[in-house]
């Protein structure tokens, strides 16, 4: 090894020690004839130090010639410090200097390697290698690898075996856009890039693997946003003979023993939700359970305390419901028109908010003064459990719309009301998700999860009956905070059964053999019962990390336009390759 | 779970319990009222047992409709077994049924799912998923995921971060050819898939990650054979701060705690072979070394004892050299000709052998008596170190040509004498590999291993003079019974040497600027000295596994047409497809 030790070792016990330390100038102070170098790597940071008069002429003049960012390798003993820094583990030595040689030196980077940056976006994408140098973008990747390390030990535990499937495999019209490799071989022939390894795992059951896992890579040709790239990794897993229960007791383990592991947090048994509960009370098939602020219908299936006070906008609505927001009795006029605003945005969509605070004095007051008495407005906030100091926002309008949008409203009060520390986390099973839903435009039905999943027993009888809408599927989300981190299903494993499945999504017997012949094939020679689901492991990662964002949890990220800007990709390619794949572009 | 215990689990401990066990029909024998049935599944088999007059009729009647593969739920209890069975671990045991159901019936299977099979290998990979579930080839996924579990292990204990570098990156015109992904989103553009993580992991070092790893796909699109698959695996590594010294001694440690914990094997200290002495006394860079064998030289650059004795093949001969095989002097007529026809095939080429055979009694006996007296042969027996009873094997010719021709019958020589027995293992590095190799057909120089490997310091002067030939390199593979299973280099850091690299590999400026402009700019910002390398992940596991084939160690393997047969890929796509990504085929 070209040093004795890392920049983040020494300790007192090494006083004495004669030394080789190798890193990045951090900083360098030249003061009254003495010099310091903070001296960097992954470890952490060791202060060397030079004296004029003592340290050698030469090392003093390389020290001086020194730049942010030069690579150096300095020889000499550990001495204790006279000031100790007690901010870094080293903190209590320095390294008196009796050579130093630059192992290769730095242009000034385009922009500060410290924890806070003066570097936009865009250059730091563009130097990603400088970017990754800095503190809290490294911890970002060694946390990642810590939750893959402890997601394995877990798995590997319960008997789980991580098998590869393949990156080159068939496209399918189901789903996403594929991407698609060009195969020279085959001329005119494509393979796709696999947006889940949803088939291959199905086939590992029916081979008997009983209970598998990969860590891996996914790929999805989607207009790309923020939390979105174009390809992304999955904690993919399968187990069989198995029913619902076991999954999400299995699945439920490892987020303990992850929360255990990287957070140092005891995870509370992980409560479930129906997925016609979390629309009904958040708005939200993913709700953010850091607080409560449930949705409560003042008009709807089982309640009208509205109607008939000639208040056009509630008498219309099929659906008014609100929220009760703890102590916001007290906002502002220009608090609640923000609120209004924030509503009216087209993103939400609502046409316009009504308000009610109720006082801490007791007395409530309405925007809707005009149409409701006091009596209505004390029935009002006794539906809502409300409390004095209390203020209720009610928006109205037709069913699944008007919650979607409350569900806005209540996660930006959650934020405003700080409800929404991502140092807190609160997790949920989401379960009992529709099987069908239809698409309006395509004018068919589609597979809510995939056309694998299997609808629950009880509800079969909709599937012969035609009534598609009503069936629900053994299917479940792991939603934390907010995020649907993880989803699966109990799969189909009857070739009948998945064949009706294909004749609903609008399948031809052709296209589904041409599609999944395979999978119906392997139906037949004895699969067993099975489910699994799949983690979005990038999202997970971030999640732990505190960030929204899943790219500062990715190494080589691509921007929104699908390009990774460091390496300028993707880029065009020589014609004689294109000959040779047998493709011409059409630009 | 749908069981209670798995098929491998039940002792005489357990007897009485009543237990659900889950699984495939192996086996069924019904004869004198007594239904056996084996029920397997990945953990172990299990025995079944049902009574006619005892068990119901209707468990009977299910048992009696079953057929091989069926998969099943049987209940009942555990009893003792009158004759106990102990080729398996379950064998003191059995299960009295008192309950069964069929969980999904089988067709029969194309082929007996059985350790022996009767299936060829096209309807082998065709039903990939009834092949999975014969013994040895799950046996050789499991042992697949333990090497990579202990890989993980030792290099998490090392310090070294997993991390993932992106699979649509950018191609480029060096080494093997590309697979190329069309964008979508970027028309005319494509990107690539990574023939290996190369830059990316040196960026990782410009960065500070000091020691990183990754188990990843690669992806090279050339034609194929029994041991290459467009899609592999690879244990690639990067350290910095090293030399090579360092790099050898901390995969030396991975290698040896792979014999441990995988095959239980301790591993002696791995020798070292220059890549002149690999080709001057194996006559190839991955010598096998289970056996010794050395070639020797009778006429070459430093001895001659075989010219001016009117033997033409020797006198024009640039090298004669051979091999003694122990104990083979007794070979038939027979034996000796089918030799000459092997060095004469034209996969090895070799024009004719010339045989010594060096009696038990002491004589010596050669097929060119006509030309060299006793006197003769006993220079040529000394030089070889021969015992009585060797039998010498010689070749002549040219150079590097005749000596890989005499590798080959070496091979062969060590395999007729069963020399290269899978269950023994002799590891190898390789070290000192030529820098550059010239391509007589492009008329240019090329990297033996890749453009960013480095130059031994003490050859630098070569690079000035021109002598490109004479450079060696700081490149090492590791060898393993003959396989190269691994190898790496320790890179270039400074630009300047890079950018000089590119110029003698023929790229102008503008094409290295083009091609890996973002690893110049890098290397201007404070890149560390660094090296690494990279094993062949299949292939070490087909090591392991004792096989030569990687296939078997694939879940999901393609044949030597790219194809996979089971999921029917490459295939045609849809138009439409084609057209968003704008492109067409010219097929």
């Amino acid at each position: 090894m070209l040093r004795t030790h890392n920049n983040g070792e020494l300790r007192l016990a090494n006083v004495n020690q004669t030394v080789t330390l190798c890193g990045w100038v951090q900083r360098i102070r030249d003061k009254g004839g003495m010099i310091w170098i903070d001296l960097r790597d992954r470890y952490g940071i060791t202060q060397l130090m030079l004296e004029e008069g003592k340290t050698s002429k030469e090392a003093l003049d390389i020290a001086r010639s020194l730049g942010r960012e030069f690579v150096i390798s300095a020889t000499g003993p550990v001495v204790e410090r006279l000031s100790k820094n007690d901010k870094i583990a080293t903190g209590d030595v320095e390294v008196k200097i009796e050579s130093l040689s630059i192992l290769n030196p730095a242009k000034l980077p385009p922009f500060l390697i410290e924890d806070e940056t003066d570097g936009g976006d865009d250059i730091r994408m563009k130097y990603r290698y400088l970017d990754l140098r800095r503190n809290p973008v490294r911890a970002n990747l060694q946390l990642r690898h810590q939750v893959a390390r402890f997601t394995r030990q877990y798995l590997d535990d319960q008997s789980f075996i991580e098998v590869e499937t393949p990156v080159l495999i068939k496209s399918t019209p189901e789903g996403a856009r594929d991407f698609v490799v060009p195969s020279r071989m085959n001329p005119g022939e494509f393979y796709a890039l696999p947006q889940s390894p949803q088939t291959f795992k199905q086939l590992l059951m029916v081979s008997g693997f009983d209970r598998y896992y990969q860590i891996v890579k996914c790929f999805r040709d989607e207009d790309l946003r923020a939390d979105r790239q174009p390809e992304f990794t999955q904690i993919d897993c399968e187990m069989s003979f198995i029913e619902q229960e076991d999954i999400l007791q299995m699945f439920e383990g490892l987020a303990r023993h992850l929360f255990k592991q990287v957070k140092g947090i005891d995870l509370e048994s992980v409560p479930r939700m129906t997925y016609a509960n979390a629309m009904k009370y958040y708005g939200s098939d993913k709700p953010d359970t850091r607080f409560e602020m449930k949705f409560v219908e003042l008009k709807g299936e089982e309640s009208d305390l509205t109607s008939g006070k000639d208040f056009q906008v509630f008498d219309s609505a099929g659906l008014v419901v609100g929220i009760a927001a703890k102590g916001c009795a007290e906002y502002t006029r220009k608090q609640v028109d923000e609120l209004t605003d924030f509503v009216k945005r087209p993103q939400v969509g609502a046409k316009g908010l009504v308000t009610v605070r109720y006082n801490t004095d007791g007395s409530i007051k309405s925007s809707v003064d005009k149409f409701y008495t006091e009596e209505d407005l004390k029935k009002w906030v006794a539906a809502f459990d409300a409390e004095p100091g209390d203020l209720l926002l009610i928006l109205s309008g037709e069913g699944d719309k008007v919650r979607k949008q409350l569900n806005e409203l209540r996660l930006e009060m959650g934020s405003r009301l700080g409800l929404r520390n991502s140092d807190n986390y609160s997790c949920l099973w989401v379960v009992d998700f529709p099987l069908l839903e239809y698409g309006e435009e395509e004018n068919r039905w589609f597979a809510m999860h995939h056309p694998f999943t299997s609808p629950k027993p009880e509800d079969l009888g909709y599937l012969e009956s035609g009534d598609f809408g009503k069936i629900r599927a053994n299917a479940y989300d792991l939603v934390i905070n907010g995020v649907e981190v993880g989803g699966g299903s109990i799969r189909i494993f009857q070739k009948d059964l998945q064949a009706k499945m294909f004749e609903v999504l609008g399948f031809s017997d052709e296209e589904a053999k041409h599609q999944f012949g395979f999978l119906m094939d392997a139906f037949e020679y004895g699969a067993p019962p099975h489910g699994g689901l799949a983690f979005g492991f990038d999202r997970l990662c971030s999640l732990f990390g505190g960030s929204d964002s899943i790219r500062d949890f990715i190494a080589f990220p691509k921007n929104n336009s699908g390009r990774d800007v460091m390496i300028d990709s993707p880029s065009a390619i020589a014609d004689a390759q294109l000959n040779e794949l047998k493709i011409k572009t059409t630009v």
